[in-house]
């Protein structure tokens, strides 16, 4: 294990992150709020400790994957522990314990919150936006942002996207590892801003801010008590669209730009359309025709929000689908496990891990049907290789290990087992709420401590996809 | 498709399920229940079927895997329409679907049930003892039965083993398949007879021979209301010994035989032991701790009992643990997935696939930190072959996706998602019992038509490990 770069990459972080938080400090020199100085304490200790650890020189440049899954854990860890100092140190959040779960649960782009409406509303201005931008921040991955920056050799760069991007492999766009990330994060700063423009018409520019930052990371976090529900119908369809934009590998629109049209309308997309398409439809019948009280096309915009809030694990909030019909209940927790598109933003499992899931399975019943036939799994008519498909299923059984520990770990607590399940799936997705006592009207503040960790572990593992986490605590990582 | 070879053998399955009705009907003629004349009515009806399609001769003797398959899901299929007659006719069970739902659950060793507890002492022992020897019949499978009795050529019974007995991969006992089908029989007869000695002592013929029954298959069905709860001790421990005896791989009784302790003594049977070791001191502690009224022998009993009954999918009864903590309740669920180990007559996922599903993962994890080593999954000192392993996860993905759909349709009938999950659990692992609405004081009855084909299916594709039942809807089954 190669410590003194691993530590260099670190220090790198949090320097990084002192410059992050200008955006906060900044907003509270515009707001005139007082509690902008304990961004710049924030900025300061980031800026001491980065410092410090920038002063050790790496001996060799070597650095293998080990080196990269256990920078990217450590990286995300140790940014969560330093941004949460300005939300504990300004007492806007008093136990640090919670804030901490409030970062980890921005920058993992969750969602989750421990804090309740009112007290969302009570925050200044430059807390606000912190907890947006880490949202923004985590979205694409910032080790992504780095790597676009600072100059790296190409060997490191590989490790560290693959670790940080989402689903099952990456992409190259570009030769070049920088390049390919240096593009991706102009289209994520474009499409921002361009939400923020349509958002703009109809709110302050900081409300605007706010909002896209959060969309854009598929975060979140609202800055009204009631999430998006006082917002217009406008403003609503907006961020519905943009969630699902945000939920489409970013890949796509590359190619896109490059006018590769057939490149860009893969498989992965055609599915997640389908499914989208089908949730809607599915969910709006059975809402429309058991509550009482919605118009046709009212039900259709809420259903929309909504399955553009779950699949794309953002979750901003319009209605209470706590109230909608079971079945309608399950299609949203089903939709949770799904995700967004590898690529993109968003959480949970991916679409892209669920098709080759599916194919495999298909595969394989077909395998045996006919034992002496050797067909390989293709999509979009390249095969998708065997690392690939067994990278998939262990990633599958790391979830559900971690899913099950979980569960059993939230028994302890005194919280009923449809708020525990929900609870998992919500945090290890990166989606925000769930149902029982963390539907739309909870929050996580009824857990306690361990419950409270469980959940970290868990958002980290989610937005990571589970193995720089897991192997963070395998012995095998740390041996010679 | 060799429609005619599949003809056949379901011809002899009728024969044969004509022949199993003459325990019944004997019990019949000793108790002097007039109920006897429907077993004797559905004989007729299964001899004059069966002896019909036995008219139709095979014009080629050709068996591949296809006809392996359809031929098994058929057989199961069958076998519950025309075992479900006597119940029917009768009037001990009034609807055709409920006597359809009662055979198929004690077929498929499942053990859930649609009626009540006064519903069951009600019942004339005739009905009782078909109840309790569908168990019986379906553990060990009814074509393996066929299989050891009647000569076929030995491709065929390859494929028919395969498809019909449980676990990942058949072990092949001795070189002729038909010798391993005898052998097996023989040994679970063998542990029948010595169960029913044993509980003989304590209760009346009768009663010992249903409660063996019901053991030998892992079934579940009772002949009391309160299931085993107003036994005594004694048979409650007796209960739970041959319970874990019967959940673990025949094989390893005949490895014990043949004086091959190495082999007996193999990695599933340890990790079997350890689940249920972790499993009883863990719920132990849990329930001593926090429940009143108990001595701590007294919680030993019953959590033993507990595990028992739910690892090795039994469903027998005797302490309420819907009454038990949290954290118990989450153990039992997930003691539920895992069921047995393979070539037992136990349900669930069984240990065997759990153990590569773990060593899949963590071996894939380790290529993660070495990309350029190269080693194999082994177990027990052999590879793993790589077959088997995505046989593994294609099973795990058809389990998700058949499990997903079932709690979709369960969504539109009334009940909670409690109730919902834990039904669709109890179900495709082939337990019994679950918790909510059919915790161990409810019953099956409180679902409507469609949930009852809903459960139907799960049963028959648990019992038959899924592959079945799904290619016998799968277009390219019957594609030429």
């Amino acid at each position: 294990m190669n410590y003194r770069i691993i530590l260099r990459i670190l220090s790198f972080l949090l320097l990084f992150e002192a410059v992050f938080m200008l955006v906060p400090a900044g907003t509270a020199l515009i707001y005139g709020e007082s509690q902008g100085f304990y961004f710049l304490l924030a900025m300061g200790i980031c800026a001491v400790v980065g410092g410090l650890g920038l002063l050790v020189k790496p001996k060799k440049q070597a650095m293998y994957a080990k080196e990269g899954f256990v920078v990217v854990a450590l990286s995300w860890i140790l940014m969560s522990i330093f941004g949460a100092l300005p939300f504990y140190l300004s007492g806007s959040i008093p136990k640090y314990i919670d804030a901490l779960f409030e970062t980890v649960s921005g920058f993992t782009t969750t969602g989750a919150s421990i804090l309740s409406g009112e007290k969302i509303e009570a925050m200044p201005n430059c807390m606000l936006i912190w907890r947006s931008f880490t949202h923004w921040i985590g979205g694409m991955g910032v080790l992504v942002f780095i790597m676009a920056v600072l100059p790296m050799n190409g060997n490191r760069n590989m490790h560290l996207l693959s670790a940080e991007s989402t689903g099952p492999s990456v992409s190259k766009l570009l030769p070049k590892m920088r390049s390919t990330a240096g593009v991706l994060y102009l289209l994520y700063t474009a499409f921002t801003i361009l939400e923020m423009l349509f958002l703009v018409f109809d709110m302050s520019l900081f409300e605007a801010v706010n909002i896209a930052f959060s969309t854009a990371g598929t975060g979140g976090f609202g800055i009204k008590g009631d999430s998006l529900a006082s917002y217009s119908a406008y403003t609503q369809v907006v961020v519905t669209v943009f969630m699902f934009l945000f939920a489409i590998n970013f890949a796509c629109y590359f190619f896109i730009l490059c006018e590769k049209f057939l490149e860009a309308w893969n498989t992965e997309v055609k599915v997640f359309i389908g499914i989208v398409v089908t949730a809607i439809v599915l969910i709006t019948m059975n809402v429309y025709l058991t509550a009482d009280g919605y118009t046709f096309g009212e039900t259709l915009r809420y259903t929309a929000f909504t399955v553009g809030t779950i699949i794309s694990t953002t979750g901003f909030l319009t209605e209470n689908y706590a109230l909608w019909p079971a079945f309608s209940q399950t299609i949203i927790v089903l939709l949770m496990f799904v995700g967004g598109c590898a690529g993109s933003t968003a959480g949970g499992m991916k679409v892209s891990r669920m098709v080759i899931l599916y194919k495999g399975a298909t595969h394989e019943m077909k395998r045996r049907l006919h034992p002496h036939q050797i067909k390989k799994i293709t999509m979009d008519k390249r095969i998708v290789e065997h690392e690939v498909v067994r990278g998939v299923n262990a990633y599958i059984v790391a979830f559900v290990i971690l899913f099950v520990v979980s569960m059993l770990l939230l028994s302890l607590d005194c919280q009923d087992l449809l708020t525990n399940f929900t609870a998992v799936t919500t945090t290890l997705n990166n989606v925000g709420p769930g149902l029982g006592g963390i539907d739309p009207t909870g929050n996580f503040a009824i857990y306690n401590t361990m419950s409270k960790f469980v959940f970290m572990f868990n958002m980290l593992a989610g937005r990571l996809e589970i193995f720089p986490m897991l192997l963070l605590f395998a012995p095998a990582t740390w041996h010679k």
